[in-house]
C-alpha cells in the first residue's frame, strides 16, 4: 500500500491546539520517519469528538515551513482539520495520520468524546492508517520522554504492517514508569457526578462539566484501563463501524 | 427492568434545537407512551457528535410545564443535554431516551458526526434504552406523518424487549412512501469533495463544509443506505464499544 522507496507523508493534528507541547513532540518524532504536514486547531478543542463546523466557514493559515515540514493552524475542530487537509491542503493522500499527543487519557468511553480520536476516526473513514496518542496527564508540561520510543515503534509497525479495513489505533500512555505495551479492548464504564453547580452574582445557576470515571469491570485484565492502571501503554484497535452485529437478529425478531 | 405498572419516564433531546418541528412531533408521540421531559439545545447543534462543553459553563431553563410534560432548553450540546438531565434535572433515571426526529439522515458514517446520535450514545453509556430517530430530509417543514406509527411501534418494542448491554438504535426514515422496516448494518462509505471555497472582500480564502456521500458498497442489500434507497426505514443496532476485536490478535503479533 505504501511506496517504501519514498518517505511517507504524515499528517498530524490534535485537539489541544497547534502550539501544545504534545503536538510539538509528536511532530519532532514524525520528522524522523517521514515528511510531515501539521494541520491543527488554532486553540484548544478538547472534547470535540467528531464535531464539524457547519454554521460558519473555516479558515487555515501557514505558521511554519521548512525542509520536510509544513505547519498550519485552522479555525475548526480536529475533524475539520483532517477534512480540510485531505481536501484542500495536501497535494496527495497521506500515508498516515497521527493525532496528539493528547494531554489527558482517551481510554475507555473517552474515545467517543475525544477530539484527538475524532480526527483519527476521520482518517480511518478515508482509508488512511490513523493513530491517536494520548498520555494520562492533563498537565501542559507533561513529560513524554519515556513514551517517545514507543510512539516511534508503534508508528513504524503500523506503516509496515497496515491495519484491517476500517480500523485505527487508540494508544494511551500511563503516568510514570512504563512497564510495557498491552493490546487491549475498550473498558466498560461511565462518567458520574458530572457537574459542579455554581451561582452567578444574580443567583442564577450555571454548571461546569467535571466528573469521575466509574470502571464497570475493574478486575478484567484485558482492558485499556487495567493496562494503564498497571503501568502499561494500552493500544486499542478501534473501528468506525458502530453496528452491534449481535443485536441484528434480536431486533429482527421484534414485532415491527 | 422497567416497572410496567407505571408510565415510563422518557427523556427527549435532539440537535436541531428545542423548537424544531422534529422534536415537537417526537414529544407529542412520546406523551402517548409515558411521562416526558425534554432537555434540548437552545438552538441548532447539528454535527456536534459527542462534543462536550468544557471551556465555559452551561445553563438550562424551563420553557414549558404541563401534566406529564416538562420542557427545558440548554445552552450546551446534545450530549451536554443528556448529562445535565441525568445529573441535575431528572429526579430519577429515565426508562428511555429518544433523540430527534433529526432533520437529515444519520445513516452510514453520519452516525459518528451526528449530535442526535451523540445524545443516544450518551444515554447508552449510562445504561438507558436509547433510540435516535432521523428522516432523510433536511427541510425544517419535513412531513413526519408516515414515520409516526413506526416511531411509536419501535419505541414500544424497545421498552418491551430491552436491548443488549451497550447497544442503542439508530433509526432513519426514507423520503416518500415507506415500504416497511429493515434491521440493517452501518453502510461502508465516506464523504468526498467536502468544501466550497470562497473569498472574502479582502481576497482571503474561507471554506464552507459541504460534500457528497460516497457509498462503498452500493450493491450490498443488508446496509442502512440500501434500505433507505429502497423506501425502507433502517434500524441499525449501534454500540458504544468501538474495539475492533478482530484486530487485537493481529496487533499483538507486531514487534512492539
Amino acid at each position: 500500500m505504501i511506496d517504501k522507496t519514498k518517505r511517507p507523508l504524515i499528517l498530524i493534528t490534535n485537539d489541544d491546539g497547534a502550539d501544545a507541547n504534545g503536538i510539538l513532540v509528536l511532530t519532532r518524532l514524525m520528522c524522523e520517519i517521514g515528511d510531515v504536514v501539521v494541520v491543527a486547531p488554532d486553540g484548544p478543542r478538547s472534547a470535540q469528538s467528531n464535531a464539524l463546523t457547519v454554521t460558519h466557514p473555516i479558515r487555515f493559515k501557514e505558521i511554519e515551513e521548512k525542509e520536510g515540514l509544513k505547519r498550519y493552524s485552522c479555525s475548526g475542530t480536529p475533524t475539520d482539520c483532517v477534512k480540510l487537509a485531505l481536501n484542500e491542503i495536501l497535494d496527495r493522500k497521506p500515508d498516515l495520520i497521527v493525532s496528539g499527543i493528547n494531554h489527558g487519557s482517551n481510554a475507555a468511553i473517552n474515545v467517543i468524546y475525544s477530539g484527538t480520536m475524532g480526527a483519527v476516526l476521520e482518517g480511518c473513514e478515508n482509508g488512511i492508517l490513523s493513530i491517536g496518542f494520548s498520555i494520562c496527564n492533563h498537565s501542559l508540561s507533561a513529560d513524554f520522554t519515556d513514551f517517545e520510543p514507543f510512539i516511534l515503534q508503534i508508528t513504524k509497525e503500523t506503516l509496515k504492517n497496515g491495519l484491517p479495513h476500517g480500523t485505527c489505533l487508540n494508544v494511551n500512555a500511563p503516568v510514570g514508569e512504563i512497564a510495557g505495551v498491552k493490546v487491549a479492548r475498550q473498558c466498560d464504564g461511565r462518567w458520574t457526578k458530572e457537574f459542579a453547580r455554581r451561582a452567578d452574582p444574580q443567583g442564577r445557576a450555571y454548571f461546569w462539566l467535571t466528573g469521575y470515571f466509574e470502571n464497570h469491570e475493574p478486575d478484567a485484565q484485558d482492558t485499556d484501563e487495567w493496562a494503564l492502571a498497571n503501568g502499561f501503554i494500552s493500544i486499542v484497535p478501534t473501528k468506525i463501524d458502530l453496528t452491534a452485529y449481535n443485536a441484528i437478529e434480536i431486533v429482527r425478531g421484534w414485532d415491527i
